[in-house]
């Protein structure tokens, strides 16, 4: 079992489509999980996939409509009428699903939509879903539920279980409530098939984790990875059982959350990837380019000001690059561990205080052996002795001033609860090499004063 | 449910260690589950931790030894004989997690610890775990399995399904085998709670998804994602079940594939944490900062090579930085849009020739755009014209060779076998750094030479 889509399958279903050859094109799909007809969509143009989508049984085109990404899916349902949208495919989703694609529909057709659905009950889930954030909670949890009361006996929860699971792709947890619908705990499956028992409240587990519907995504991730949940519950301010998030949806907020991480360090916007277009590839790297460019400017200021210096010893050119480069890097090497921190919540309780003193110490000692290793280069190279202990002191003293930047910059937006990946990156490396300059110049000017 | 782990609290832990009060210490951690306790762990020295892990019964002793990171877990378990550890511990464990321990004990504490398994099917099983790869999906595969034959009985795979459910935490899957072993289908516990009919080949599911014994981890990852698995059917080279692997587990593959690239951008190694010691974060730190300061002092050398020109031009010392750091931006850009979308197979089949055109033509829009905006604040900024056209120029060359080295770089290492994110971070800006530079002075030299 490896899928893998060669350029020869997509010619040849390219071919079928330009010859409007249904049966051919939809043979050729036949076999393919919605999971990869998505991945055939993605080299195909809007019409060739509008062709193969109608081709398409209901129930497999509401599972590829739920991977498509957002903006395919967008085009493809660019001209739907809410009422088609409705029977054919919302009907045939889960609610969770059902809800994150009517939320992105404009709002008229979000309205049509939703009173166009025959199963007026999976409605009233989708309307209820639709009032939370989509970041929350709330936002990721579906309303397909098996539950049972404390108080019942085995038999009624075997038959009411059956009732229930007619609506539920899969069963993984079954949930206890009481008679006012409040969470009391968990059945296991497992449980229920070694129990010798006949009442239920013999047998569920009183002991359940959950979150409640406001609880942030990335919360919800954290808790579900560290406690190694497959299904988790989610109730309201008064413990009421609103419904469960599964693990597969929140592997998707994990490998986001880390690849955003990822994209905001490596200065792209985070909706873009390799087989993206020209115009989507520009418009997440120029504004990032942009921060650069202005930051180089800066530094091109800063240098003008000791255009005198420079003129005197141009030889304190050489190491320009050097000192703007490591307090880049540097910076952020130590807003990547703040940023990581805070994703995976693993801060530890240490002060800031703390963290102060431990950064500082990693920096002197950092700065300390690369400055030793640059003092020895410069001393074989024979370098002048003002521009040498120049060199080397900026070095130690950039070094330190970047660790502490890239360190609070990113727990100060923490604080400000803006994204602190925000501050790595660019922004960073930018501002760390304009003040790098700066105190490299000081630094010369001291220097070159005292020893020459 | 919100665990939050407190100053106050970890110094109330340790006052009663400090005053070897067990049952205090005991009391304190009771109601903790055992991923909480890692928690607790991470805040204390190994002399508490060690107090603290003896307290704990064998059970959630058991699962906080799972829990723990490596190097934690090396340590507690360092002077613990082997059969003591087989006994109290292995015996209580997964497979998997079981496998996974013993791999990293000493050769001979492994023996000691295998022999003196109890159950010794269980032993069976770690013990062929311990022949793959970790990186691999026999690597990640636990052995505990449901499985039923397909000419079975509703009724006799019910009463065998109980009997193997005692050895297991909980049942997702039920898988369903030929008299061989040969894995046929998976048997939902749905259908089963539904079904009319009473024989299993009736019931099952004949599509099932499987991978390989010797399918890399990062592959089993891609697949569990891709296809929403919660559970995935591990099968040898003739296609008899082997194992299966949950979704919990390829969790901590995802993370940390996405972290470990997220430090190899930032030029940090992979397995450090804000909350490590000094010496831990310096030992991650320091090497990449050492590849920066070897290409900064290359930098300086190509700047000395270049002091002639200078010493008539010092205004050519201004965009030092602004072109050094535009080639670092643009080159981690388009490595990191690779590394990406190598890791998440998502690379689709555009050719190599067509992926240069495209980055060829971003960078273009890039530099053009840039180097307008450049140009237009050197012209207000009333710099000379062979200092305003150099900058412009070399500007949107350094962009392109940045983006084309960018690109292939990590496309070549991964012909390679070598990780991609290797290439991206330090390396590719310091790189690019030198020969932007390069590229500067020999425009510059060009430009200069015409217009002045």
């Amino acid at each position: 079992m490896n899928f893998e889509l060669t350029r020869e399958f997509v010619d040849e279903l390219r071919e079928a489509i330009n010859q409007q050859d249904k049966r051919k094109a939809a043979d050729l799909l036949k076999d393919f999980h919605p999971a990869d007809i998505v991945e055939v969509y993605e080299e195909l143009n809007l019409d060739e996939a509008r062709f193969i989508f109608i081709l398409l049984e209901p129930t497999r085109a509401a599972d590829v409509l739920v991977e498509l990404e957002e903006d395919d899916r967008e085009h493809l349902l660019d001209d739907m009428p809410g009422d088609i949208l409705a029977r054919k495919f919302i009907d045939r989703m889960d609610s969770d699903d059902a809800a994150d694609i009517i939320a992105e529909l404009p709002e008229d057709v979000k309205k049509d939509v939703l009173n166009n659905i025959a199963d007026r009950e999976h409605a009233g889930d989708i309307a209820d879903l639709l009032t939370y954030d989509e970041d929350t909670a709330g936002g990721l949890m579906a309303k397909e539920l098996i539950t049972v009361n404390e108080n019942w006996l085995v038999s009624t929860a075997l038959r009411e279980m059956r009732k229930q699971a007619k609506d539920i792709d899969e069963i993984y947890f079954v949930y206890v409530v009481d008679d006012s619908g409040i969470l009391k705990g968990t059945l296991s499956l497992k449980k229920l098939l070694l129990t010798d028992s006949d009442k239920i409240e013999d047998v569920y587990d009183k002991d359940v984790i959950s979150v409640d519907v406001e609880t942030d995504a990335e919360e919800v991730a954290n808790i579900m990875n560290k406690y190694d949940l497959v299904a988790l519950p989610v109730v309201d301010g008064i413990n009421r059982l609103k419904g469960r998030i599964t693990i597969d949806d929140v592997v998707d907020v994990i490998r986001e959350e880390a690849e955003r991480d990822y994209q905001m360090a490596s200065g792209i916007s985070s909706d873009v990837e390799a087989t993206d277009n020209t115009w989507q590839l520009l418009r997440a790297r120029l504004p990032w380019l942009f921060i650069g460019l202005v930051g180089g400017i800066f530094g091109a200021k800063v240098i003008e000001n000791y255009e005198g210096q420079l003129s005197l010893y141009p030889e304190m050119a050489f190491f320009i690059p050097l000192i703007a480069a490591m307090g880049g890097n540097v910076g952020i090497q130590s807003s990547a561990i703040i940023v990581q921190g805070l994703a995976s919540n693993s801060m530890g309780i240490e002060s800031n205080f703390k963290k102060l003193i431990k950064e500082l110490g990693v920096a002197l000692l950092n700065g300390a052996s690369l400055a030793a290793v640059l003092l020895a280069y410069n001393l074989i190279d024979s370098n002048s002795i003002p521009l040498t202990i120049t060199v080397s002191v900026a070095l130690v003293v950039v070094i330190m001033f970047a660790s502490v930047f890239g360190t609070f910059v990113p727990l100060g937006l923490h604080k400000l609860k803006i994204d602190p990946a925000l501050a790595t990156g660019p922004f960073i490396t930018t501002v760390n090499d304009i003040i790098g300059l700066l105190l490299y110049f000081l630094i010369g000017h001291l220097f070159y004063g005292i020893l020459s």
